[in-house]
């Protein structure tokens, strides 16, 4: 998985702990975690296109939450960084070679192509389950001062 | 995922169907589904590295299966093609730039990592519950000819 997860992740908590109206610039929210903008400016990009960023253009312009983050799964935050394909991908190996079933309209599923998919359910039953919201009360349980810290930098 | 682990898995319940004293090398496995030997041989060094499978030496040499698939989990075959790593790995983003945390000695756990690992924990949980042979049993039910056919491919 890239890293770009856990610097949406990261940064979408961000933007929950900034001030609700305002657009907070891809630069901004780089240069909170010292990243390379250009780079977290690709992956809120992709934030907006899955609908869970809007952004603002012009100088004043940038970034914010689309919708309250009880409604952002950690499942919509990792398929708008990584793609909603599976991670494992059945090529069909078992239809190639000598060793290939005979062709039939009716051909039965992989079987490993099938137990692949029973445990990525798990993993993404798992994420969808989880709401930023969920993650934001943790933090604070352990940091009750990074809301404060962060909306005070963010709006420097 | 890399295409490895699909390559892995089928050619593992292929050793399983050839007969039980029989050393195949990898160029006769991969052209089974007509895949690159040396990227097969790759992923074969890496099952042998895990236990999964062992190999022979010399011109009759090649692999088999090291343990009954009763014992080889999904799991296994993914741990030894992808390595043991998680998936999402957190690279403490969250300890760097202006918005860091104070260092202390009891940092608390990053909230997003936490969340992350317990979607992974369910995906291993998943794939460690299943194994070859339970994958095995699946493919006798829909394709009952298919041992029988490999077996004899591969004794060719």
């Amino acid at each position: 998985m890239s890293e770009g997860v856990e610097w949406a992740l990261h940064t979408c908590l961000n933007l929950a702990w900034a001030a609700a109206d305002q657009s907070i610039s891809a630069t901004r929210l780089a240069a909170f975690y010292e990243l390379p903008a250009p780079y977290l400016n690709k992956q809120l990009q992709s934030l907006v296109r899955a609908g869970i960023l809007t952004s603002t253009p012009g100088p004043r312009g940038g970034f914010r939450l689309a919708r309250p983050i009880e409604r952002v799964t950690l499942m919509d935050v990792v398929a708008a960084i990584e793609g909603p394909g599976e991670a494992f991908r059945c090529t069909e190996i078992r239809s190639r070679g000598p060793g290939a079933a005979p062709e039939s309209d009716n051909k039965p599923p992989c079987a490993i192509d099938q137990a692949m998919r029973r445990a990525e359910l798990a993993w993404r039953r798992e994420l969808a389950a989880q709401t930023l919201a969920d993650v934001q009360e943790q933090v604070l349980r352990s940091a009750p001062d990074a809301p404060e810290r962060t909306r005070r930098w963010l709006a420097d």
